[in-house]
């Protein structure tokens, strides 16, 4: 099966939770995002996907993977459904739970980045919410980032396999998710990731471990991988990364 | 089986997603978080739960379930392990991913809720954002909640079951969580919602069919579901509700 994945197109955004799966699992897909306009515009698919005429479940936002006749949308149901399919979650009950259960607590942290230059949400303009920003940003690199960081360290530390990964002896998804959002950390906020990632050694083995993987360095390399940038959910504002 | 739930006393919260799928699917269960003094402290025992000695799979944040010897954490996940064997979710696997990916939605909506009151976490009180909350709220109820209710009422007008219910005939865990969100936002924006469900008749009659089943009004009317109030996730400030 070619999977077919709709994301907007510019941004590593949701989407790149999706893709580094995809990309590990060996599977085969369509970016549709990503089309160049002579194959069709991407953002039209995207609209007509969401529209979703003619289907009974649809999808409130994107990112959305089409498998076969199926629409799958929210990032850790899309994730959860590829796990099993793409041997990137264990085969067992309570291991998958306990994979899903990471990728939710991933997603609320990847959130939270998000939350720290847009406060107010996406309705208003960056500029429009500095003052919030700042001091939302202030609390977050104070008590939230280390909180969940020594969380995650702790998880992995807990992990008597031996491997880099959160969850027995093999890479899941939610150790992509993970590398993803410390190379988003990376980017926002270069000075307090790397300050707080002095003392968390596993993490910092995870992240480079998971861009080590040869399909991921291959996906890296071939240039498809768009760079972080300002219009990603995740940014970097200087005056922000104190 | 009994289970155990663990989430902090005193306010419905996320917990209040998780005693509901458990009072529908008539499961028995111990609210760790509301024992009576005499029986040991519910917060102290919610604290050693977190800490987790001697487990390898610690969780974030409550609420958290006990299900025999498995810890389960993060509230759409706790509700996926349950929707199949509470009989609250579809048996095939397209149905039980439908179900997740609507929870996960309603969920998104719940935590947009709570920042409307808190756009800067909760390190600062609300006293200390109420000009950010302001802003906020604004575009949350000019955008952001109609955009919700609109895409909710047309997933039902999508199930041709014939039933209140969202996903095909049957009651499902989603369903539940969508009537508890919607009594918050009575509570919490009583204004707005009023407005906002005059033209959505579907949601009306899936919050009222909810609190009608015998379970779900038993429930209520034991006294055990706590009101809603001011220091839950869920908040009414008559200055936010224009």
């Amino acid at each position: 099966m070619t999977y077919e994945l709709y994301y907007w197109p510019g941004i590593q955004g949701r989407g790149e939770f999706i893709r580094l799966a995809l990309e590990e699992g060996g599977a085969r897909y369509r970016d549709i995002g990503m089309l160049p306009k002579t194959h069709g515009d991407g953002v039209t698919a995207i609209l007509r996907v969401l529209e979703a005429r003619g289907s009974r479940r649809p999808a409130f936002a994107v990112p959305i993977l089409k498998a076969g006749r199926q629409l799958i949308a929210q990032t850790p149901n899309i994730l959860l459904y590829l796990g099993g399919r793409l041997r990137l979650a264990p085969a067992d009950e309570p291991g998958r739970l306990w994979t899903h259960q990471l990728q939710l607590t991933i997603l609320d942290l990847y959130l939270e980045i998000f939350h720290t230059h847009h406060p107010l949400g996406d309705g208003y303009a960056y500029e429009e919410q500095k003052a919030a920003a700042k001091r939302r940003t202030k609390d977050f690199l104070a008590v939230r980032l280390p909180k969940f960081l020594t969380y995650f360290e702790r998880v992995l530390a807990l992990n008597r396999a031996g491997t880099p990964w959160m969850v027995g002896s093999r890479l899941t998804y939610a150790d992509l998710s993970m590398a993803q959002v410390l190379a988003g950390l990376h980017y926002g906020f270069p000075a307090a990731t790397r300050r707080e990632l002095r003392r968390r050694p596993r993490l910092r083995a995870l992240h480079d471990a998971v861009f080590a993987r040869p399909r991921i360095a291959r996906y890296v390399a071939s240039g498809r991988r768009l760079a972080f940038n300002n219009e990603d959910l995740v940014r970097r504002y200087p005056e922000l990364d104190r």
